[in-house]
């Protein structure tokens, strides 16, 4: 497994069993999320905010409109992105050891805006085909004046951690005579059935990748 | 409806339609959502981690353990805190125009830590009834070594904002005619079968409260 350098912020000090800095690991997080939150500075004072997220080899991309706020604020400066996938709820015998069954990936970095227009279709193009693989070759694709509406900023995945919790409670040995129902609830995201737009003419057919966000890795 | 008073960072700027500035759209964004991600100050930059929340009237909660490196960093200094529901992946006809349909609450704020062990008490219980109604009755509560492990800091829901986007796409008119599916991919977040934990005895039931989950205001 590729490692990641460790770092004073993104060593994982309470709890360190369930730190990961493997890009493996890491990877398969930042893929199989849609959300990422983004921590930046805005007059002064820590503000977050989120957004779509995409991931090519090594670098983490979001993006926006070019009058985005947020994206401007956060460019060329030093920001934090998080992506969390809860995954259950853990409920103990004691209030003190519920928990949350949860993967999360943390990247410190400064994020490079994408001005090459061929660099920001590229990687526009691999969002869309994480969204829904193939779409991008049926769709209008952006025009110059939309290509240069949409800010598209790089992060590299080089200062990052991720932290898993999984499994059942971990109760004090005494709590476990206890005669209280204990366990995890397991918590999914889903897909449901799609929705057609009122003005899709009659017929067009349901593509094949509709439904691909049930197998985005979770 | 009860209106939250607008700031120069709350105002939503791009796309304003999509911000909501009562508290009846704050508090049920809030009160469905489980994981929120606090944006604070650590050595001078942006820092993120998610964490769970609850809320009684107009104040949110998070909490962890007494030594939580972010609880440290976030108590007493100005942070935000965003929740976000993931509602749906909206296909349009064009790249330009994909988007998502989501509910998120942005907060602004200070966070007071409790100190008081009956008002941490109070706001923890809160906190289990929120995932579980009932629940808090059942469990061994926190004695006074755990309650003193456990830090909760309470961050006023004054200057706060939601932002919503829901429906379908919405296309520039000449690609209505394109021939490409288009319309709304929902997704949903849902508790799946219960995962006893294998210390349990035999025959303990399963509580009414376990897929309350499914029922928190989605």
């Amino acid at each position: 497994m590729s490692q990641l350098k460790t770092t004073e912020r993104t060593r994982v000090k309470r709890l360190p069993d369930r730190g990961r800095h493997d890009r493996e690991t890491v990877n398969a997080i930042l893929d199989a999320a849609l959300i990422a939150h983004v921590a930046y500075e805005k007059d002064g004072e820590p503000a977050v905010l989120p957004t779509a997220h995409w991931r090519t080899g090594d670098t983490l991309y979001i993006h926006g409109h070019s009058k985005n706020a947020m994206l401007h604020a956060a460019r060329g400066k030093p920001i934090s992105i998080c992506v969390t996938l809860l995954d259950g709820l853990v409920l103990a015998r004691s209030g003190f050891h519920h928990s949350i069954n949860y993967r999360s990936v943390v990247i410190y970095g400064t994020a490079r805006d994408i001005t090459d227009p061929n660099e920001k279709m590229a990687a526009l193009k691999v969002f869309t085909d994480k969204i829904a693989p193939g779409r991008w070759d049926e769709i209008r694709p952006p025009n110059a004046q939309e290509l240069k509406a949409t800010m598209v900023l790089a992060i590299p995945i080089e200062e990052a951690s991720a932290k898993i919790r999984s499994g059942p409670p971990v109760d004090d040995e005494q709590d476990y005579a206890l005669p209280v129902w204990a366990g995890v609830v397991p918590i999914d995201r889903i897909a449901g059935v799609a929705v057609p737009d009122d003005r899709l003419p009659k017929g067009t057919p349901l593509p094949d990748y509709i439904d691909h966000f049930n197998r985005m890795g979770r």
